[in-house]
């Protein structure tokens, strides 16, 4: 276990996808691949208030996320600590996340929340506490 | 959900490396980058008796593994189900994962239970009995 340093940040910044697992009440761990976007020490990921792993923060407060560079000896970490699921001012963080997944220049034009809301958009913020299972990197 | 299909076997099979979630006992999922190798519906993941994951495993009875490929839009699903620890006959499993972390053109010659015993290795052996969060993959 570990602190999220500047050489842990630049591996956050240089990825774009990674592992999230969240935790269901009185079930399994859930894992699937999500696109984020790093703020400071919060990681940022766009979903939709359907799925279930939104259901999961919500109701447990917490998520991890696992990145990974996709080139041997495939050096990685696992982040974790408090999760919430924001639907208020998602706007830039949205479009954060959406030019990651456009690899455009620049991210899209902001939407509203009445607009994210309205197609069930909403994001989930994990607060790094934790760093785990740091392989090949650089701490 | 959905069950293993010989495409989703191939996809198994093409790539090495997966994000294996545990779950502890009375504590958040745990998550680390492993390596695999798949052997019918079972995936065997090589590891140390001392680890973190294999405790879980032997606890919880379960494991799940991400697989993603490397490659934009990041095709990946989540395999997951019964598991146990081996450490009895696994010199030729235990061969097998390193031969993918070598990159060999064979697996080495397998080890003794007695040999990989004295080194404290142990094989993860997940039962697939679910199969989610499939995205950007054929059936």
């Amino acid at each position: 276990m570990t602190a999220l340093t500047p050489a842990l940040e630049d591996f956050l910044d240089a990825h774009v996808v990674g592992v999230v697992a969240t935790a269901p009440q009185g079930a399994r761990p859930r894992q699937s691949v999500v696109y984020y976007v790093r703020e400071g020490d919060r990681l940022l990921i766009s979903s939709v208030a359907d799925r279930a792993k939104v259901r999961d923060v919500e109701a447990s407060g917490w998520a991890s996320l696992c990145v990974m560079a996709p080139v041997r000896p495939f050096p990685s970490a696992t982040f974790s600590g408090r999760a919430e699921v924001l639907r208020q001012g998602i706007g830039p963080a949205t479009a954060a996340v959406a030019q990651r997944v456009m690899q455009a220049a620049e991210p899209p034009e902001p939407q509203s929340d009445e607009a994210l809301a309205a197609v069930g958009r909403v994001i989930i913020a994990i607060t790094i506490e934790r760093v785990s299972a740091v392989s090949h990197l650089e701490q």
